[in-house]
């Protein structure tokens, strides 16, 4: 039984965690959110109270910390009497947050892969790279570490393995598929932030197939794929986190991950690209200052957050899983749809933040009931996905079952 | 009979002027070039060298000045006894320059309008917010200054006054049709600095109809243009230069400028511009650095002279002039078609440098022989073109005259 969570980070996903935490802080006791600019928790803290979010009276409390230093976080931890790290700041500091947590001994999550500012899309499994080197300190330490538990990765993790141990001998392929139906209103705008999100695109497109990693450029393959409440959508194959966990505890399945893009973007992005203005390198202008371009184009970019008051429409992600049972090929699509509207009124964010931002606040309710206590290591599949799709049922991220048999409550 | 020239700038149209200088040395004199960076005054000499240019054994020198500094550049032409500057710097320079001019007694030219670096697209006519202000100056110091005479502005505007005064009674429009019809075998680049290039298109195009400025968004208004050589071509009203004084000078005319784009240009531009990566104006990143977004573009896009080795394929530039003659009405196209190679081969340039670059060294030879040294400031319409052209179809680009009665070189 732990209780006491710390937020690290203060952008739009960490909004949706710090709602999420105080309707639940019965359960999660005292709340705490740090950042390096203390002044955008306590905007977040405020929104908290303004919604009256807080189930029970409790504490509610704004920290600045720098999150690359990890023995500040450390001493953080300390102080709060934090149990529970939910690290959903820059994929920049997952490392140094995990190490924190190893050294005080306190359960850890975040919601994306550790990346390298200066790197873009390294060697799969990219989990290898950073996080599960760490393993065996977590083993010893008997640290519950728990890796991308947002939605995707995160929740189509447990989904993935929701459909393979219930219906289905074998698995043969996993496709997860991402569309965000949803209208901002603006020209261009990316749904977080857009040097994370741009770094997603410009790399190799790894997939898991035949049992070997495969690549392809990013918009190389696409397919229209047509999926409940959103309808008919194209969706290209990307490179992502989850599929560089399931292909190692699937090895003998496809895994394959499609986000859906607009022409629009697609363009935008393919202007950008080609002019070089993504790049993470340093250009020097005719005047002499150095400049990475892609920190410019963040800089002249919408705030993510700001999205929220307009957004409309709705999400889709599900997993379209493929196997066979009783020798025969089965195959069934476990999805969310969730509502961009409904995220705004109910926590001040948009949709993408609030399917990103609820998971890992599940988890935490797991990790306080002990139910995902394990004291280890562990992508999302690995731990019993029940318990957890319970959960976001009940929290705003209810889960549906299409297959032969009809579209259903997952747990119908 | 004035001589000895000094070259103010270094770019890819002082490259052209420095080479057609030195192959008219025998009228022209001594030949100095100037510019903040040694170094690249010193590339283009050795250019010159290289290419055996200089007609006749004579001085070729390079200096460092900054162009913003009006005693500096005095100082330059006293120590160097040129009588003739021309001014091929960034935009931003003209009116320190002119100054200078006027200070020691020389003549001036330029090819493109002063631009102010804080201010996009003023009120016209543009003339008139700076050069226009010292018409006075050089007419009391006896000063001959030719604004804009380069292609367009500067032979266009030739063109015009030989077409009114050589076929027509009274002119009602004048449209100038710009098209680059080469390739560069480039992803996306622009033909000169980008800087320069992007601001002509980002404010509000003027445009000189039924006795008033008319006001249109860029790619608002477009058409086709089937022309000799390059054929069907589609050009989209733009602001531009000449347009400023032919209106001025012909305001019983409707005065038109197009310029052409291909499909490509336009989207990258208008991703650009809507992203807010073209604004002239500071932003901040995410860490705190302060960053002008068009500087930032301006360094990832190729350099425009590096263009020149690999770029084929010709420009035709010219004037659609309509009027009437004995009561009927009359219109005649007056143009010049240039090759990109073949300039390239002659002064290690592209098509585009070639064409700004050759008429102002035809305007110093007639300052030098006196027939254009006029002792006022003047814009090209405004002083015989005759001789002009004569020496432009000797030193590189050849004007011809289409009509009813055929096409064929201008003075046949």
């Amino acid at each position: 039984m732990k209780k006491n969570v710390l937020i690290i980070g203060a952008g739009g996903v960490a909004q949706v965690v710090a709602h999420k935490c105080a309707q639940n802080n019965d359960v999660l006791g005292d709340i705490h959110i740090a950042s390096r600019t203390l002044a955008k928790c306590e905007a977040i803290l405020e929104s908290v109270r303004e919604k009256n979010a807080m189930k029970v009276p409790g504490v509610l409390r704004a920290h600045a910390v720098d999150a690359m230093d990890s023995a500040a976080v450390a001493a953080l931890i300390r102080t709060t009497g934090a149990q529970i790290v939910i690290n959903v700041g820059s994929a920049f500091v997952n490392m140094t947050v995990l190490q924190a947590c190893i050294d005080t001994g306190v359960a850890y999550m975040d919601t994306a892969i550790h990346e390298d500012p200066t790197k873009i899309c390294e060697t799969p499994p990219w989990y290898g790279n950073y996080e599960w080197k760490r393993r065996e300190a977590c083993e010893k330490a008997g640290v519950t570490a728990i890796l991308g538990v947002g939605f995707d990765p995160g929740v189509v993790n447990a989904y993935a393995r929701l459909a393979i141990d219930g219906w289905m001998d074998e698995v043969t392929s996993i496709d997860i598929v991402d569309i965000n139906a949803g209208s901002h209103g603006r020209w261009f705008a990316t749904n977080f932030d857009p040097e994370i999100n741009f770094r997603e695109f410009t790399g190799t497109v790894y997939s898991w197939q035949n049992g070997a990693w495969q690549s392809n450029s990013m918009f190389e393959v696409g397919r229209v794929w047509d999926l409940p409440v959103v309808g008919e959508q194209k969706a290209y194959m990307t490179g992502h986190d989850e599929v560089h966990s399931l292909s190692a505890n699937y090895p003998q399945a496809d895994v394959r991950f499609w986000m859906g893009f607009g022409d629009h973007y697609i363009n935008v992005f393919t202007v950008l690209k080609n002019l070089g203005l993504l790049s993470e390198k340093p250009v020097t202008t005719a005047e002499g200052q150095e400049v990475i371009p892609l920190k410019v184009v963040k800089a002249v970019l919408p705030d993510p957050a700001s999205l929220a008051p307009d957004y409309t429409g709705k999400t889709c992600i599900g997993d379209l899983v493929k196997g066979v049972k009783d020798g025969q090929p089965v195959e069934v699509f476990v999805y969310n749809v969730a509502d961009h509207k409904q995220a705004y009124e109910e926590v001040g964010s948009q949709g993408i933040s609030y399917t990103a931002g609820v998971p890992p606040v599940a988890a935490a309710m797991l990790i306080a009931s002990g139910e995902w206590d394990v004291g280890r290591m562990a992508n999302v599949e690995e731990l019993d996905p029940k318990p957890f799709l319970t959960i976001l049922d009940r929290i705003g991220l209810p889960t549906r079952v299409k297959d032969a048999a009809g579209d259903r409550p997952w747990n119908a």
